[in-house]
């Protein structure tokens, strides 16, 4: 708290006033991670289509989100289930997790997805790419995040070997 | 050290005849890491071939070692340039991106990879992903590491969507 009051150049007695501990500041920040993360799923690209269709659309716009609140996803990444607060967040990243695993398992029983690679495997990955962003992107930085957004899509669905 | 000591089962004293310091067991650690991750770059299938051949032998050989020496690889990525032993391995680190980054660029250039992806970013998606591996990947799990270096390698250069 101490380093936050520092940091944001307010006293600890007035950051105190608004929240009550760490504990609470991490839940604030998980809250606006999930609030956007799992909005993605409700969208109406994630609800209507072809299971391809619908995980194209939650690819995209879980690159755009992630790279919009960068900061608050690491600190997802990071929970590891030591406090209440932790806990809460990995069940409910988990539901995250399994929801997507279902929409790849729909395509791939759709023949829209290659039935080659193992439906779980396929979730890890993607999820590990789109986490991976965290570690290296700046808002700053020479890219858009649409243009991020579009590169892993198509890394994705499209890979990256030239067709003529 | 301690924790070192205690769980491999020896003597703080006998851990100290064979290392002589914290920071000696992670360049060892590290030493391991590079020793077979820039072993690939040195293979033939990563010497020959046209550049989207070496590329994904480089992919699918990175995969396997970054598997077998998962958690010499974890250590390697959460070096920080914090001492001596660590800002060395971030020079080899970054050496051993910039040699992959030059084939990728290669491989654009002879029109074998799509050239709408910006070259230093698909490095880094490629790294991203990779490196997520360690993340998850446990040895005694479900998966073999060939069954995931080749899911790895298909989703980068075909995509999982089905063609027909």
């Amino acid at each position: 708290m101490e380093d936050v009051a520092r940091e944001t150049g307010i006293t600890k007695s007035s950051l105190y006033y608004h929240v009550s501990s760490k504990e609470e500041l991490l839940s604030r920040a998980l809250e606006r991670a999930f609030k956007w993360l799992l909005g993605v799923l409700d969208e109406p690209g994630a609800q209507s289509g072809t299971p391809l269709e619908r995980l194209r659309h939650i690819v995209y716009r879980g690159v755009i989100i992630t790279l919009a609140f960068v900061q608050e996803v690491e600190l997802l990444q990071r929970v590891k289930g030591n406090t209440p607060t932790e806990r809460e967040a990995m069940m409910r990243r988990r539901r995250f997790d399994s929801e997507v695993a279902k929409i790849v398992r729909e395509a791939i029983a759709a023949g829209q997805v290659d039935a080659s690679i193992d439906a779980r495997l396929l979730t890890r990955l993607i999820f590990g790419l789109g986490n991976s962003l965290t570690q290296w992107y700046r808002p700053d930085g020479r890219l858009r995040p649409e243009q991020i957004a579009e590169a892993v899509s198509h890394l994705i669905f499209e890979g990256v070997t030239r067709r003529n």
